[in-house]
């Protein structure tokens, strides 16, 4: 009966709600959690569609993404973006083989495949969903006064090398509002530069 | 400049976060909250397609009223389902109105005609998303030996009466899930009937 194995899934994906982040919600000064992350994500892959420089995105494909993005966190745990990754993804595929292989067969075998289209960031969609799965937490930052840059003496270079990869591309007039966010900081003096 | 309205929404929504729903989260013991509750029930949405009744869902839709189902709250609260209801359709109106009023014009018309969809509780994908939206807090309350039932001296009878408008129909198998779980809650002490 694969409902039973439906049931079983949802029930340990519940754990999502208890791996807290680095960054705080934009409101209540608390961590968010990765749950609730991955719903601000998936929202904003609706909303920022339009802002997106390849213009036939499958935004079904990517909110499956957003949705699946973090799970394997479940069992590997949140890893600061700016510290050591490198057992980063042997641990996040081992967690997908065991929280995917939950389910039934067929299920598995395509939540599993959006999710390693996802790591790989190759297509337009993985694109389009890491450039927010970026910008979401700097807008955090911008919002809260550096709470987590400051937490890992994240530099204004960092933030840029760090982002630069998929968003300037991907969803350029976010990487605008992104710019203008840092220099706000740097300006402000939650955000250091590397040699000031 | 649309993006600066959809910034704005974006930011204005994480106030989801700090909505406290009358349920727990399945692990850790604390209050789930509307947006985290919101990924879950869109979870449950792509895993449990194969258990709904009518066989042609249209999922991305399904998926959309998931996420958005809830964010009225953010102006309206989160209504007691055992409770007085009379003013929240007209409460969340009003909040529908604000919140999706933040959006480019297109937008705003987009998001509030799904959102009134689920509401009306009359295409299959509102029925089905209505029907996961009752299922994931009864299995909460089942997993939490009767957490908010008993905050609410909720009987079995209730329990019944508020959750068969929908999912007999829409989603069977878990309508048997649903009464299985109620039986054994029964059984267990934690669930009263009314006449016992």
């Amino acid at each position: 009966m694969s409902i039973e194995a439906q049931l079983q899934f949802i029930q340990e994906i519940d754990k999502l709600k208890s791996i807290e982040r680095q960054t705080l919600n934009y409101y209540g000064g608390r961590r968010e959690n990765s749950a609730e992350h991955s719903w601000h994500l998936a929202m904003a892959v609706l909303i920022f569609q339009n802002q997106a420089e390849h213009k036939n995105l499958d935004i079904f494909k990517a909110l499956k993404m957003a949705l699946l993005h973090d799970i394997v966190e479940i069992d590997a745990g949140d890893v600061v973006i700016y510290g050591d990754q490198s057992q980063k993804a042997e641990k996040e595929a081992v967690a997908a083989q065991r929280l995917f292989g939950l389910l039934p067969a067929d299920q598995a075998q395509e939540l599993s495949e959006i999710w390693e289209e996802f790591e790989k960031r190759e297509s337009p969609e993985a694109r389009y969903v890491a450039s927010l799965d970026r910008f979401l937490p700097l807008m955090s930052n911008y919002l809260s006064g550096g709470y987590s840059w400051k937490n890992h003496q994240v530099t204004y270079e960092q933030v840029i090398e760090k982002n630069q990869g998929t968003m300037p591309k991907s969803v350029p007039t976010l990487w605008k509002t992104a710019l203008r966010m840092l220099d706000e900081a740097v300006s402000k003096g939650f955000l250091k530069k590397r040699n000031l």
